[in-house]
């Protein structure tokens, strides 16, 4: 089985002295969370992970969810654990007060989400796309649907989903089929198939608020006939309490390579009352609210088990003995593997990757909490427009540099890593869905580049561009060599947006088929700028903590060495074009 | 499930056009190999593996090789399909007909080792370890044992193994611990631990004829104490028939991500009777004739499961319709997938990649044929030579590919490439082994850049660089642009080369941390000097042929501008050094 070790130190690093963000120091009500409060919860936090959560990821893989009688059953020992995790209010962590919430910034929900992707993302879904839905209802629902749905969601008594395939409809949501009838009392019956639902059902809560998009008998055709429902798997009585089931059964759960302890449901929908949220026909525009927090989140999964995949191979070579290394003094047997350069390396690639990604992500995490809680509004929009960019970044890199790192830890664990008891092949195999689920990397890449460089707000990615440059403008001389580095790389990155705008105009396929590297491009480089602001405060505050702050300008070394190169062959490629592409016929 | 149909077209093409190489047709018993010959032979292979063996695939992972009371039953089915197999005389295909074999050359083998890796893997490595045994056995048995256990191996009637990984060595055998004491009839007596022994028990044939790497009584520690030993699960008497069971017995079978039809061993040896075979002490160079071909074959293996993979995601892509795409004529609905730049360049990649690797793969069966058959000392050790310095980069190459392709075949699939009714993810578990049985992908790179670019015969890698050069000064002027742009290319293999020849004489560690990216840089370009090869043949015989050439030309023109730029950041990554990798300390 693996070990996991909640890397508090790093967490509380960007707590602590990463906050210098004017913007986010400004939300009033986040001034009270303070470094000590953080320290206390991530450590609570890390007991109940390495000690609760943890366990429960070998447990669901040898003994997954099952469909018995009409029933999903969780995996032995999910119940206790769920019944723990909500006793002790890890649902309500980052909800509004109002509604029984802790009311904490996802500077600090997002290190929950990492610790408990390290610990088991099986586990995790049940709880994580309740936070989803919570969103979703605050955000658009009224208030009568908010009060009697979520304290109760809140609590964690009662979880959520969100309901959007259907067989024929994935990516392509227009095609939906399942329709929604509306009756006299302005309820709604909806019927039809959704499928690939995660946490579709489950005997973890008393109850199950689906969201559910579909489109009202006379709506139009297309994606502008979609409106969202609230679908409760039992119908909530006027005094809140559980009445008769709704119209809602389960056909089926799906056999997957991983997250086995995770439910994905085919779930028919029967004349099941619905109550419309938000306004009608603009359904999807409020289920994406909720996609995109969601889409940062699966991106925090990958680098959660990225983490947990690091901690396990380092463990192993410090501790396996083959060969001899290049300067070894053995004089009998073998070398620890650590002492190979190959592993070395893979191994510094790992954490470079990480702390890289991590530093990203706290920052992303601070401008989404302006860009819903900033009091100005040009300030809140610009930090939206950000959010809104680096959204499918941080969904798809962490994603796939979290098949880089599990992939890479397979390979130091040798026969080892393929066979189950050390629990790698597992890591592998559960995060394999992290590239596909809420949207694949490549629907990312499109988003990206179709409609986040450039919004209605204007050249979003060029603003992005001279924050970075501005930042680099500093005159820290001992930052020369990473800043000189990354302004090369900013060249690329320039080159290569012109050039996908240029061909946006008359060339779309151009575009298309470089978005996924032009995505590789802007994530390498927004995470050397992350780096940038970690060496800022490394060099700056380094007599305070010389051990810790040398180690980040090591590892940060490597990524500017040996990760950041990788822009140049993605471009390269990207500007042969797309003609001998869509000319090519396939027999 | 998966579809497969073998893609003879292809092997025909390389079979009948690209057989103009002077050295291989030298080979006088290969003369009688007629291409009607083999056309007929990949007939039948393809009807054996597409009706027979690619059921087995599925059958396999749902019901994965067990051990019941001592006895490892294959999954339902393989032993049926075992008898056809044997009956039908594929285990012979490339063996001496002086033992009962068909004389085949690996030209032709090597497809039906490819298409049988795409059909089912797990069912392909019961007659694979055969193979190697039997190599083995004749390259190094004296003629009583020959004439005693490879005819039924021949046959298919007994099978083989190769018993070398121990608990505490899998990569430094030095370390092992296997004891092998010397009989006063000339016999051994071998006891020890034997783990991840593939198909190292089974119910499929009547003997199992493993060669076992072990430490005589008398012998040194480290790798100059190995010797090699043939240990029969049952003694074969005098007369050929079978006796006695031998001390072996099967301590249990590993459960593994993926080849869950093939059973991985642990074999107790307790005083099990054995026979040395080739000189004492020497038993690492023995076992290395086998390993170097199997190495070859586990690369075919990942273009096995690449094939596969492709030819699923494109029916697939045809078949599935979301969204539109830029050129949309659809006035109702969504286009097929395919029409999407983003899939149809992803499938265009793994096409490019595929047929690149299978000409590469053929010029290196023609050069082994060479290596081994050549009348002509010299010749013969230049194709060695060569061989040597192609086997680890075909068996990483093609194995890393092989995750490539079958990761972007689940891309394709979406969530239903994540869940097991298509067969998309098993194939993804499946091919996962490849990167690490036979040496791990890694070992394969040090190998590569510390015993094969220069070796006791001089300067390998200079020979086989200007081997392309001299193919580079073609003047069809139709090659031009592929040619500059492997002139490009070249340019940067020599730079590499030169540097890892610099940092060889005193900067070992430097060349450990460079050689994954240099077998990447190294295996790109011999990729693209076979394509430049196959071009030459698709321009001077396009009129025979024009849509067949006109497709080749435009994959291979995928490859050079999309595929080939890769070398680019490999490159540069490397050439940062290893010092501050070598000087972190990780805590």
């Amino acid at each position: 089985m693996t070990t996991y070790s909640a890397p508090i130190k790093d967490m509380m690093f960007l707590y602590e002295k990463m906050r210098n963000n004017k913007n986010y120091n400004e939300i009033e009500k986040y001034k009270e969370v303070t470094v000590d409060l953080v320290k206390n919860i991530l450590e609570e936090a890390a007991k109940i992970n390495q000690n609760i959560i943890l366990p429960l990821a070998k447990s669901g893989d040898e003994n997954p969810t099952v469909l018995e009688n009409g029933i999903v059953r969780t995996p032995p020992g999910y119940k206790e654990a769920y019944k723990k995790f909500i006793e002790d209010g890890w649902t309500s962590l980052s909800c509004d007060p109002k509604y029984g919430g802790q009311g904490m910034p996802k500077t600090v929900s997002a290190f929950f989400d990492e610790m408990i992707s390290s610990a088991c993302l099986s586990f995790k879904l049940y709880s994580e796309l309740s936070i989803g839905a919570y969103n979703c209802i605050n955000h658009h629902a009224p208030e009568e649907i908010k009060n009697k749905f979520l304290p109760k969601m809140v609590e964690g008594k009662w979880s959520g989903t969100m309901c959007l395939t259907e067989p024929v409809c994935g990516t392509d949501l227009g095609l939906l089929k399942t329709k929604a009838t509306e009756q006299s009392d302005g309820t709604f019956k909806l019927s039809g198939q959704k499928i690939f639902i995660t946490s579709g059902d489950h005997d973890l809560t008393e109850n199950i608020i689906h969201l559910v998009i579909a489109r009202a008998s006379d709506s139009p055709k297309g994606t502008k006939g979609i409106s969202l429902f609230l679908v409760p798997k039992f119908i909530v009585k006027e005094d809140g309490t559980i009445g008769s089931r709704n119209g809602i059964s389960t056909g089926s759960i799906e056999s997957k390579m991983g997250i086995k302890g995770s439910a994905t449901c085919v779930l028919n929908f029967d004349e099941a009352t619905g109550y419309m949220i938000g306004p009608k026909n603009k359904g999807l525009n409020s289920m994406f609210t909720m996609m995109n927090l969601e889409r940062i989140v699966v991106g925090i999964q990958g680098l959660g088990i990225s983490e947990i995949a690091y901690q396990n191979s380092l463990n192993y070579a410090k501790e396996r003995k083959q060969g001899k290394s290049n300067n070894s003094k053995e004089t009998n047997g073998a070398d620890p593997i650590i002492d190979h350069a190959d592993i070395k390396k893979s191994l510094l690639n790992m954490k470079s990757i990480i702390e890289g990604e991590r530093a990203l992500c706290f920052w992303l995490s601070q401008q989404t909490e302006v860009s819903l809680n900033h009091t100005d509004e040009k300030v809140k929009q610009e930090a939206s427009d950000f959010v809104s960019l680096m959204t499918p970044v941080v969904k798809s890199m962490f994603t796939d540099m979290g098949m880089e790192i599990t992939s890479d830890a397979m390979q130091i664990h040798g026969g080892y890593g393929y066979t189950k008891d050390q629990g790698i092949e597992q890591l592998y195999r559960d995060n394999r869905i992290t590239p596909i689920y809420e949207g694949t990397n490549s629907v990312q890449a499109i988003d990206l580049v179709f409609r986040k460089l450039v919004n209605k707000n204007g050249d979003v990615i060029s603003r992005y561009i001279d924050t970075i440059k501005k930042d680099l403008s500093n005159n820290n001389k001992n930052l020369k060599f990473f800043i000189e580095k990354l302004d090369k790389s900013i060249d690329v990155l320039d080159k290569f947006t012109n050039w996908i705008k240029e061909k946006m105009k008359n060339s779309k396929d151009d575009v298309s088929s470089a978005c996924n590297d032009y995505l590789k491009v802007l994530g390498l480089v927004a995470t050397a700028h992350a780096w940038i602001k970690v060496l800022e405060v490394s060099y700056n505050d380094y007599d305070s903590n010389k051990e810790f702050y040398e180690e980040k300008i090591q590892t940060a070394n490597f990524y500017f060495n040996r990760v950041l190169p990788r822009i140049e062959s993605h471009y390269l490629s990207s500007i042969s074009g797309s003609k001998y592409i869509m000319d090519f016929k396939f027999n």
